[in-house]
């Protein structure tokens, strides 16, 4: 509320009494709020937006029969491509992560397939449900929320099939959950040391972008992405790239859903085919700002920048973790997803924290996901870090500095030097 | 290109020589545009994005776990509702119209299914193609594409199947192409007659919000819809309402894939299965603007308003055919749609008006679709009218006199008195 | 207002008694609004703003000690001159068109010196008036408000003038009140007959990127233009343009204030002394993008296209004057303004129809401005169009026409074939 | 440069060779640049836009003669002057800080007058050159660059005024390019014992809506302030406040210019007397969105924000001091600005500071302003944090652990625990 006219004599006669010789101090009741300035969402997806990105949504709509709109979404494709590193096929889909986790298994899982899935987190178990969904059969190898998979043990139940029923291997490349990351290149080649015809399909919705990744090199045969994430484009839009031997196995389906075929999107005929359908203008418009401005930068600088922000967090994590409940939830370094950062601190904390950095900082942390356990039901002992897409220096200090400020206000142990330890990794890089 | 210096100086002594006394005018070969300003997209769908909308997208992203995007969630379902004419069940999903139109047929229709399609345009077959994507067995009755259909006869193929063999009748109540409007209430009545359990599924993309109509009184099980037309959101979400009958339906359904599955959808226990997955976060807040819009303006009066400039377009429409080739596609008012308005001249002037129009006036007029003969392969001789969601006086009389312009300029023979015509329709209103 | 539960049951019953068979009609009491839909603002500025200007101007705050805003700013001035049709000096104030009467006189008259004002509506008497609020003596031939500056008469005035006393003849090349447009060319050479030393300074505020103007070819000295009319760019940037003459007039003025001396703006040492002080940041991302826009355009084409689209609105004003009391204000083609037409059309009849467009339609006219008279002291028989800066062929079309409908709609006299008469000028153009 | 299609087949052939299983790092020579991402304007204005702010003004141009503009308009002044402390009258106009400098004493100063400035900064400077821009007399007491006035010192030389040829005292609030704050009461008090009738007229522009200003409370006559500070609007808006012995004077002046008179500004017939012509429409609209928030938060909400956030920053910088050559500006904290603060750092490390942090982690401070010796003519030694308007404890916290960073990366000596001291700041409040 505004000054009264009253309050405004009140202070004029205190002034008149004592003029603000001595540093002035609030002493009454109401509530500040540290929070009114740029706030800073730090959840792991969806990411912050470029402004280049919403000011290019901010348009009239485009004819969608003729004109720019066209000639602008045939200059996607190779992009999109590009940041796969695939020279092959990419189909886009309005839609969301769980879209395309149903839009690629429906290209080339059939009912009463099997399907492999190697867990390192939730969003395994999830993609898993959408291909029971489907009518698959679903073998799961747990792998726990710590660790990542281990290429051996996927071998191991590829060669027990040896009448070649599994028709996928699903794997997760990060799982946002538990920000595990794993190697696919490691996981191709021990699929491939089996001699199994399974598909490779991995989805890569928390990490393109952010982690280097190079479909054809690493030897995918199906990536899905999504545009909400390393991106920074708003939910809405998602990919599933696919190379010729998944397009020979979509070929031998019985039946793909119109909506869902990825064949006449990948090869239209008429501009409408590209997304079965009205094409989503403005998610067009903002991928097309978004992928000038990776381009621009360099897609290995981008990784880069990517692999420098996530060392300073983990160099913080590290120094907090020296003392007190905060752990990083993925302990080797080399497992550790460059986007997003999954850590443990006990349930009497993670939400306070959670709440404090959002409400007297202006920073707001990703809950924990996929981790209850019988005594925390509610994940209340986790959270997270998103660190991917349009993230920079200042940013990733200020969301540092705002957690320190959080555990000293809520006297949660910690290690000390945590800032010092994030600042000492970029100002060497 | 700008002025030039030796240009000045030209200039300088052309007025020296004869000051500005005479009209000015031009000679040189300079091409002038006179397409230079708000550029005006009569196109049916994407319709005209209020600032309203296109300002609440253009905004940071918001968390998707707590706090205001969750509670603004909530209350678009009951307006949804209001506008849709239903006491029943929406769910919402991020996709176009193709979406919707797979979504709706995956919650009802198994494999083997029969579906009953009175075609009134492209879009009826469009939808059923769909059907048939999903393994359903689609009987289909031809009205054509210059008429609606006569729900007796929809009646006698109803009442031909003794077995109940099919699952659903599939009505398209605007069809784009055509612009015919079908008449619901009444095909309702006609399959009532029979006593044949069919579900009623409706198509309502290119009507809702231009053209009356109510969901539960006129007896629609599942009507769809989406963002781009009356609720003048941008292209990328989508809907489908469905009442107790189409979700007992769906309860007996072998099987309904994870992302299609509406029952979560409209009756989810945790946020994010309202979108089966990330949120389509800044349609929301676009929809949510639009629906203050519309809820604002009353939507009776929404219906009014597209009623009176639809009328007024169709009274320039007859006023132009008095003479010369162009015509209305649907002869009686009855049956025509107040949102889009189909228009037949003839091969050799329907590109050719449509091209003037957008590169001489700044208006871009709809293509014809599914309109294609033998003798206009190319649908030349068609073009189509957008009228739907941000639609006003000026827009509407501004649309109509860059046509006569365009019938003008190109010598096009028609009728006189047409934008009078149109004028005395909104000056009665 | 929603529709509530009542209704939708009330409907129910309705339609179950006499379903939607013939065409449906609004009877009740609700209030329709017509002009529901992207309105259009047709006054003689603000113009209407292109959305890339208003993209331009949706950004963070620039440094404005350092980097791009700086040299963007630079890039400005020679766009500006080429627009003005100068190589000679501009100054940028933060301020709208009275800012810059001040401003140019600040610079060139001291208190007691004497100016004339050959006036020709409201706006050569604002000037004036800024003139004596600097204590300057100014001396008025008034051409009343139906025609243009004779340059005789101004040669005679300044002939009488053996002392030189005149500084300055403070020409208005459109007066925005009257839409007369002054021949500055001539009133150069009438000044030049005469051997008088006085300046020449205009105000182009209404005309600039409208009108053709050529200020070193028609011998300006001082001209003055704002960026709320032909520029597109929202109010609160203003220019003052100044040849050597002008400049040496400055040189030996006994004192100029710092905000309004134009020396340090134009021949600036330091970034900051171009506005005297803090840069108007945005506006000059408005600027830049509208004179990439004008510049793109060509100037002679967007002269050529104000040209045409003025002649097709006088068509159409020839064509309703034929009957009833609409009337230019200016009768002879050759004087009038191509960037607003002020218009005569009684006073029952002015605010009326006014209120009408606005209220009805969706399209807001200018009111009348300084033409009262005894009989009408508040101008409300008369009201103008502003078609300056982003307007195009459907804009005016879509003008004109709600003002046909306006007219039928009010039962106002008026000749017949006025949208025919412009779309005539508009497709032969 | 997006990925070459050789270098995804180099990084196959190295991938199949020694798979990703190792922490990944870059050799290469590409430059990664850590600032690709949301930037952080940190300067002493303009400072950071809120979003909201952004959003009202990226609309299409008003009526300016009729409708919500005018009504809008009228319900700023309030406002302002709540903010302002004051009852009495404010002028708004179209202008930067420099545009009300000379618009206050062009209402109160006549040519010859004298007024009396004591500075402390460049921007007293500054103001003075104003003054006697408009042919005042000026008296300076320079009370150097890193100390407060002295209201005693002013008092002499009143006192010594015994013709109270003296008519106004001119007080910097704060000085932008110091730091230092003023105590304004404190100088009314000292002015008051004297009895001499000058006026006091207080430049807030760098305080207003950050330190606690009450204008009639602590008995200043003119007050003036600009949009771009404190108020979160981009620059071209400022305002003059000014009482009833200012009107006073005001009323005896032989005359006042046009542009310049506040007194219909203050209190006009018509609209257009708000901004003595066209109304800065979309710096209204910002204007209102900005005054909505200060006002929702509450204006002693707001100052006690400023405070919190100020004290966290001098925390930082005191830990800082401990060691090293880093200096607050202002010694002494009851006399430092809680919107802006100067620091020292020596010639060879500020200029090198500023860049880093610029180019190395996103964010930009100020540069120093009015600090040049003969050893530094560029004030190379100096910089300045901008703390005012939007602005929240994770912003400050992301400043000063980027100014951290850059110290480490930089090498310079400096004390430690700088973070942890501002995060105790913020933490306690």
């Amino acid at each position: 509320m505004p000054i009264q006219s009253a309050s405004v004599e009140q202070v004029a006669i205190d002034v008149a009494q004592k003029p603000d010789r001595v540093p002035w101090r609030f002493t009454g009741a109401a509530i500040m709020k540290l929070t009114q300035g740029q706030t800073y969402l730090a959840i792991p997806g969806p990411s912050v937006m470029p402004e280049a990105v919403l000011r290019a949504m901010h348009r009239a709509a485009p004819n969608i029969y003729e004109g720019e709109l066209i000639e602008m979404t045939h200059g996607l494709l190779p992009d999109l491509k590009k940041i796969a590193g695939t020279r092959h096929d990419v189909a886009i889909y309005i839609g969301n992560g769980h879209a395309v986790w149903e839009a690629s298994l429906a290209n080339v899982i059939a009912e009463g397939d099997r399907v492999l899935m190697p867990a390192t987190g939730a969003f395994g178990h999830g993609w898993r449900e959408v291909a029971a969904g489907l009518g698959a059969e679903c073998e799961v190898i747990d792998f726990g929320r710590r660790c990542p998979m281990d290429p051996a043990k996927v071998a191991e139940a590829l060669a027990a099939d040896k009448s070649h029923s599994i028709k996928a291997v699903l794997a997760v490349h990060v799982d946002t959950s538990t920000s595990v990351r794993n190697d696919i290149a490691a996981l191709r080649a021990a699929i491939d040391a089996t001699g199994h015809p399974a598909l490779l399909m991995v989805d890569c919705i928390a990490s393109l972008g952010c982690d280097r990744f190079e479909m054809d090199a690493w030897g995918a045969d199906v990536m899905i992405a999504a545009s909400q994430k390393g991106l920074m484009v708003p939910p809405g839009m998602a990919f599933v790239f696919f190379n010729e031997k998944a397009a020979a196995r979509r070929a031998e389906m019985p039946r793909v859903s119109r909506y869902w075929d990825w064949a006449p999107r990948a090869n239209p005929e008429a501009y409408y085919q590209l997304f079965c359908g009205t094409a989503p203008t403005h998610h067009l418009y903002g991928l097309r700002a978004s992928l000038d401005m990776i381009l621009d930068e360099g897609l290995e600088q981008v990784w880069q920048r990517h692999d420098v922000l996530a060392r300073a967090i983990w160099a913080a994590c590290d120094a907090w973790s020296a003392e007190g409940p905060l752990e990083l939830n993925i302990a080797d370094e080399a497992h550790r997803s460059r986007a997003v950062t999954s850590l443990r601190i006990g349930k009497e904390h993670g939400t306070r924290l959670r709440r404090w950095c959002q409400d007297q900082a202006g920073v707001t942390l990703g809950i924990g996901l996929g981790m209850a356990t019988e005594d925390d039901p509610q994940s209340d002992g986790f959270f997270r870090f998103g660190h991917m897409g349009h993230v920079n220096a200042q940013m990733i200090m200020g969301l540092l500095a705002s957690v320190q400020t959080g555990l000293i206000a809520l006297d949660i142990p910690h290690g000390s030097g945590a800032i010092d330890a994030a600042a000492r990794v970029i100002a060497e890089a």
